[in-house]
């Protein structure tokens, strides 16, 4: 017996999201077929809600519902430090670890050579406009520990090298509360370069 | 910093699907708000094309997109036995088995005191008009092997028991392919219940 069409594109659709694979996108056309229709259009108008009202904040790149996100338009935030990252989930990472309490600049991605992007590609016009604009004491760079967002991270520093004094990059080291077992070769031979004196 | 209202209203949306949890309906709010209007737009119409395609088959209340679903309008089907199973996606497993060609019931769920779902709840009395106006061979009781799928059966079994002359239920044992190591108690203590000589 074939499936039914119209539940296969639905399928289909879902299976495109990350983290979504075919099994999970079978089960959630199944849940809509069971759903009301109320349910189904309080999805969409959420979806459409947050597509018309979310945006990029004109300053830093981040997600904002306002004219500048919530965090450019904090007068408490310590304006002397700014964390570069790839993508604004990213930012969301720094900010439930709450040791930070800088600015933030969000590029969009990272430079890839098998994605054709470029640095053309990322938010680095508004950065570099930015630094020159206001005196940052230090950028520090946080793209993924990847050869992409090492690559990305070079390119950057490179680039707004004339205008700010100090840029850093987030250390490599072994995670907190992980086991020195599972660590790969690679993460420790740079948790060794990285060692600290302790006396 | 608060995270965007239009944004967490999506995510908690996904977060009611079953299998999707927090960390995925997060993921997948980020990954529409990357999305172009088109895709969302396609999204957004194939859910409601399938909604209002798909119905529940009148004779069986299986799937369908047409008048009757795609296993009762088959005529090649062996019209003498019928397999009762509790949800549409059950049809599908045994389909995908490919060990049977009789023809399937949907009851649209199980007896739960818990959930409030009596008897009445489900597809039944279509299931009793069927089998006075057909006379099956055999009626196989295919609902889980819960508490509330074994509750069910035994009540159908009774309601049907005038109708037909042959009920049974599906085999419980050990998982082809399995570990005798892996077997939970139940299943064992079942397996050496319905244990079969073979000399």
């Amino acid at each position: 017996m074939d499936k039914l069409k119209s539940l296969i594109r639905v399928e289909e659709n879902f299976n495109k999201f990350p983290s979504v694979g075919k099994k999970s996108a079978e089960r959630m056309a199944y849940a809509i077929l069971d759903m009301s229709k109320e349910d189904v259009e309080e999805l969409y108008n959420s979806i459409k809600d947050m597509k018309e009202k979310v945006h990029s904040c004109p300053i830093c790149g981040f997600l904002s519902e306002s004219e500048v996100c919530p965090i450019c338009g904090d007068p408490s935030r310590d304006t002397n430090t700014l964390v570069v990252v790839s993508y604004p989930r990213d930012v969301l990472v720094f900010e439930n670890a709450e040791t930070y309490n800088g600015l933030y600049h969000v590029l969009g991605g990272v430079i890839s050579i098998s994605k054709g992007k470029t640095i053309d590609d990322l938010n680095v016009d508004s950065l570099v406009k930015r630094l020159k604009e206001h005196k940052f004491n230090e950028v520090i760079l946080a793209t993924n520990p990847t050869i992409e967002g090492e690559t990305t991270a070079l390119y950057i520093a490179k680039l707004i090298s004339p205008f700010v004094d100090k840029i850093t990059r987030l250390a490599y080291g072994l995670q907190m509360g992980g086991n020195l077992d599972y660590t790969d070769s690679l993460t420790l031979s740079k948790a060794i370069e990285g060692r600290r004196e302790i006396k």
